[in-house]
């Protein structure tokens, strides 16, 4: 057999070093899409470049491309492919012609279509292996094909071509990984019935481009640098940046169902800038290590909202999609072909520190980086031009992991020289030369130590053989792409009906796409111009608070997230005004899921709330200790308390939780916290109570036909919930009334039922204890979404 | 009589407007000091400005010009410096020509120098008002000289030169106004026992620079653009800046007792920082609106330290004080001529924006300005030259108060044109001329709106014009300098025996005084060059943290400073090492006065203490709410909790507050809190506990001779003190003794004796408690400074 020879010859070719014999076993790699796009462009070349570099390594190989057609034109269209594989610059011309040769003789076409040409390839494999008397080392099979395609694939080779215990299998997946949390979710859970986690190597080529690859390692090789430098204290802020000049003609099909956040944001800008804010792991050659830690990085950050994100489309896409699909002249569509995100962590190294990724299409310039610029801490006592000279410490301090192109036009890394002079490997990477002319970011390039690689790498390659190696941390895990999308997703709903900014497009593009961080998200820096405006009037309006009356009392009604902004807003109305009157501000809260985006829209976006004279109350309260996941002030604590300024004295959680038991009357912690109420607040009379209502027409733990608390005096009262925990603290319902202001947030499709039967109900507060609120003297205010108010 | 004419000759003067008579009364300004340097080089211009623009405002004046010299030689001195008044510019020569010769003929010179001599003086007005039939408006004395000569002068005008009922008397008195807070204080009070406040003007000419005045007027005028932006989370910077040329050279015998710190950034600097920092009052023009705002904003700042200052003095500032004050070759000078401050503020508005001032001779150009430096908040998605095309909101965003001198060589303020275009009052400042090659702050001028006074006018005419006019908020009250020394006093005497950096002056220093703001204070930027180092060898040394044995234990001492920051990095070190450990930090806090200090300085300078998993603890309480003044927590929550992360649930005050009453045994809060320890604290055991020594022995609330809790079970126990409030919780002696560490505190000479005792007696802790504390299984350390250890 052909197969035969060619090993014969790979193993006594006698100028290569080679080992006693193929004692470390054979590698089937089967390229599945085999005359693709991407493998005509990159995946031949690089596994080509794999045989190369493991001709030596006592790992024996065959190439295996498959695609559906037939076996005589798919293996034409695959050699001519193959025949045009180049040699690399650095590669000794003689040795690169044999092994070329041999590499075409190792490689061989098959059909993939039926369950039986799987069988067939496995037996080949098995026949031949047992021929040459070879032990299997493991099998590679590269998804080179569209996701479409996946499940089907996925089962045959699950089914069929499995190597024999005690070799490895290997899948390696390219994206599109899903299209939305959902969608992923759903991919992966097909994926998981046939491969194992550890077998699957999800590609995101990123992760295989140098300077990508480098940012974890020049962490680790300068943490005597950084250590002191790469947090909150130092760094102003992180960009990370993929522009490009090309727009999406010709592959309007594809783009208009992904749109720049789904191609490029979710997965290439969002590892580059896992790689930057994760902790850093003991030992970075630690797949697992590195696996975990970018996951809690990614973990660690706040949830996405509409005004996180400034999204552009540039002018001719419209055209474009209506030709190349076939759309209807008057045909708008909403994809961002520009998008510029706002993302902040939690983690206190992070913490307000803003990270901007950006993205766009039909940009003046191809570019992608990834910069961490330094805060300037240094005051320069000399004036101009000597306040500049040498290193000042007042110029720019940054990093930049710079991925190519641009003006450098090159991978390289750039550590401004007031920083430090970075330790970097000699071996891969070396000091690029000086270019007296070239600026970067606004500095003349020698202000920078510049490194580049000694020898240029196309990803592609670097990731095949990072597959060969078995480095997971190279590649995206399950859990890595689901903790992605279930942060972009919000993001991708929420802007899914807002028409994007229209741009013209390169230079002319001018100021129209700067934006800048304003109250805690991102807006574009200039007004929209009237001339860009879309001329067909009709884009989707955007959604303001609309106000009527609801059982009688003002109604706000918007979309949830316009809702939340309003009662925000108002709440903050609310507290300045009383500090005004009073010098405090009462504010009884209420537990539960619905106000969680309140309390973090009110940490994140109203620094103007008077924390410092505001008394935190609850309205309600569950009988577990104050750190249980079910108690209400729990969240609170989460969501807002800890990251505001309240006074410690002013926080006044129920006293469920005495002489270390829970709500036992004797305890009498309903008195008590009655007994705070009257000794510090007014007249007893809350500034603001915040209620929700449940789907029962309950409010705070006020149940129907609960016996306490729904009349009587203003006092606090312990009551039975139907659902767990049972027991519960409330404020009673006359203690609610006497409040000057109450805000009821009801929230979501769920609530539909019980909302439009309130509209029609009376006061039946022992049917319906919401029904009950009426501040005797106050203001009651509803804040329905248009969900629970139109189903 | 001379002066009878003169006034006929300005009554019936008919070219000027007049009113129909001198119906507004008479002033008398009287220039002690007449013939001194800043009377020749400024006040006699004021005056005769003064003059010329109120000759028609209805009052009537006489100008007397007062020294201790005879008559004769006087007054020829005198007339030497009035002749050569000049006319300004904008006033037409003739009107200006004939009010210099009314000018001269309305003044006098007179001696002063006995009582009999102010008598006289004070008879002379009344006698010339009889005889003119008018009516007496009030008298100016401006003190312009030393400041020595104040008290026996401020006697005899209060004694002898008292106006008539119904007019007023001002006394304006120059700088300086002591020489740190004790003498500042003394001066003001001897001061207060010769004139009302409201009689004072004390002269900071800053405050007459027309850029400086402008300051308040312009936060006012451009309320609109500058209410989103003039805060924290918009200002990244703020510098107050004079910078000068000269040298000391002349001025040693005065500059040698004062220095950078007292001549210019007490008065001058703090005077400016104060206009951009204070709350902007409802009515700018409200002189006690104006002040009382200041005053606040002086009272909002933290303490300075050691380290809030880098200090320098030019190289040949040692020579130039031994050759003019005759000290010995070998005389070293620790009087710093150049220092760079760096303030904070506690409010809300500026918490976290640094405020440096800035001031030196001998440095590389003379400019003074205010410059309020704006965040970057944008993404410009253009490169290179596109970016910074136009007035991008990438180019830097500042407002300046150019005070003068510099490059500009003119008052202005400066407005970055990416802000906006502020509103000046047209009558008295216009847009600047371009002069397109001049830069300022690294940026073409034409970045900015530049506005510059119509009318330049020197500060002594503005201030004197404030003073005719009352204007009290242009001059600095009491109250105001003695907050100001208050604030400067103690680092001026943390670092009156620190050896500045010596620089070469002008150009040369190159980048020697740059300097940045490192872990809470600042820092020269670069290494101090040894070929700069003082050669004589006879700087007082650094202060370090000397290690040695107390009672048997590792003691820590140094002066205070010193000692209080190795104590709290030894603290952060153990709550890391405990969190690795365990997950959590267990510490236990003393109240009182001493660790005040150190706990602004853990909540400051130790940004990696892990107060997320730190459990904070109290070793005693009083008997008190917790929001009393008297209350530990509330010392503890102040300078610590409010301003760090510690969760809610970590926070563990006594409950000595429980059913609304103290410390009462049936509520048995002792008993709770004890349970609370056993149940979050493994094995009882604090990770660490901090006490204090009282004079008396005592340690934590444990008194000589106390019933409880010396001995027996660990708990916490309710206490005696011998002084109120009486009653106490405390942690018991042998729960202490449990802690795996235990670190004591002891500063001050007050506890010299108790130290030295005992550093003599054994354990004896009914007699002294202190004596008690010995960790069955922990670690005891003493932190001791030298004044309590060497007295």
């Amino acid at each position: 057999k052909m197969l035969g020879r060619v090993l014969c010859t790979v193993l006594f070719v006698g100028t290569f070093p080679s080992p006693a014999g193929a004692s470390q076993g054979h590698i089937s790699v089967v390229l599945l899409g085999a005359t693709g796009d991407l493998a005509k462009k990159y995946l031949w070349q690089g596994l080509f470049q794999l045989y190369m570099d493991q001709v030596s390594s006592g790992h024996s190989f065959t190439f295996h491309g498959a695609a559906l057609a037939a076996l005589e034109p798919g293996q034409r269209r695959m050699f001519d492919v193959l025949k045009k594989l180049s040699c690399p610059p650095d590669e000794a011309p003689n040795r690169c012609a044999v092994l070329k040769d041999q590499f075409l003789k190792l490689s061989q076409y098959h059909q993939l279509k039926s369950a039986e040409n799987y069988t067939a390839l496995s037996r080949e494999i098995e026949t031949l292996l047992r021929q040459e008397g070879l032990k299997e080392a493991g099998r590679i099979f590269y998804f080179s094909v569209p996701p479409f395609a996946y499940t089907e694939i996925a089962r045959h080779i699950n089914s069929s071509c499995r190597p024999p215990a005690g070799a490895w299998l290997r899948v390696v997946l390219e994206k599109p990984f899903g299209h939305d949390l959902q969608s992923a979710q759903q991919l992966a859970a097909e994926l998981a019935g046939f491969f194992r986690e550890e077998e699957m190597y999800r590609v995101d080529h990123y992760l295989g481009k140098q300077a990508v690859a480098h940012i974890l390692p020049f962490r680790d090789q300068n943490q005597q640098f950084l250590d002191p430098i790469w947090n909150r204290h130092h760094v102003e802020r992180v960009e990370v940046v993929l522009k490009e000049t090309v727009d999406a003609k010709g592959r309007t099909s594809f783009y208009e169902q992904y749109g720049v956040i789904r191609d490029v944001l979710q997965n290439h800008l969002t590892e580059a800038l896992m790689f930057l804010i994760m902790e850093l792991p003991a030992n970075v050659s630690s797949a697992h290590a590195v696996v975990q830690h970018k996951l809690q990085a990614l973990q660690s950050l706040w949830g996405l909202e509409r005004s996180s994100a400034v999204l552009g489309q540039y002018q001719a896409y419209d055209s474009q999609v209506q030709e190349e699909l076939q759309e209807a002249r008057g045909y708008v569509s909403t994809t961002p072909t520009f998008a510029g995100v706002l993302i902040r962590s939690d983690s206190l190294r992070w913490e307000g520190v803003p990270f901007l990724l950006t993205s766009g299409k039909a940009l003046d310039e191809r570019v992608g980086y990834a910069r961490v610029l330094f805060k300037n801490r240094a005051y320069c006592t000399q004036s101009g031009a000597l306040r500049d000279a040498g290193h000042s410490q007042c110029k720019p301090k940054q990093i930049i992991f710079h991925f190519g192109h641009g003006a450098l036009n090159t991978p390289a890394v750039l550590v401004s020289r007031n920083l430090f002079q970075p330790v970097m490997p000699r071996d891969s990477w070396k000091e690029a030369e000086a270019r007296p002319d070239l600026q970067v970011f606004g500095q003349p390039l020698s202000d920078f130590y510049v490194y580049s690689p000694v020898k240029e790498r196309d990803a592609y390659s670097v990731l095949i053989s990072h597959i060969y190696h078995g480095r997971k941390d190279f590649f995206i895990t399950t859990e890595n792409l689901l903790a992605s999308w279930a942060f972009w997703t919000p993001l991708l709903d929420s802007t899914s009906r807002q028409p994007p900014r229209l741009y013209p497009g390169g230079v002319e593009n001018q100021h129209l796409l700067d934006f800048e961080m304003v109250s805690g998200g991102v807006a574009f820096t200039l007004a929209e111009p009237a001339e860009l405006l879309n001329p067909s009037g009709q884009m989707p309006s955007d959604f303001r608070a609309i106000q009527s009356k609801f059982r009688q009392s003002p109604l706000v009604s918007a979309w949830a997230e316009d809702l939340i902004s309003q009662l925000a807003s108002d709440m903050e109305e609310a507290a300045v005004r009383s500090v005004a009157r009073s010098g405090q501000f009462h504010l009884a809260l209420s537990g539960g899921s619905s106000p969680v985006v309140l309390f973090q829209r009110l940490a994140r976006h109203h620094y103007g709330f008077p924390w410092q004279h505001t008394h935190v109350w609850l309205v309600d309260e569950r009988c577990v200790p104050l750190t249980d996941s079910e108690s209400n002030f729990l969240g609170l604590h989460r969501h807002l308390l800890q990251r505001v300024r309240v006074p410690y004295f002013n926080i006044h959680p129920m006293p469920v939780h005495l002489n270390r038991r829970l709500c036992v009357e004797e305890d009498r912690g309903a008195e008590l916290y009655a007994q705070d109420i009257v000794a510090l607040v007014a007249n007893a009379s809350f500034d603001l109570v915040l209620l929700g209502v449940g789907t029962d027409g309950h409010t705070a733990s006020l149940f129907p036909r609960s016996e306490n608390g729904l009349e009587g005096a203003p006092t606090v009262v312990l009551t039975e919930s139907p659902v767990k925990p049972h027991q519960r603290m409330s404020l009673s319902l006359p203690l609610i009334n006497r409040a000057r202001q109450v805000f009821v947030l009801v929230l979501g499709k769920g609530k539909h039922d019980i909302t439009t039967l309130l509209s029609r109900v009376g006061h039946e507060p022992s049917k319906w204890p919401i029904s009950g609120v009426s501040p005797s003297s106050g203001q009651l205010v509803w804040y329905v979404d248009y969900e629970a108010l139109l189903g």
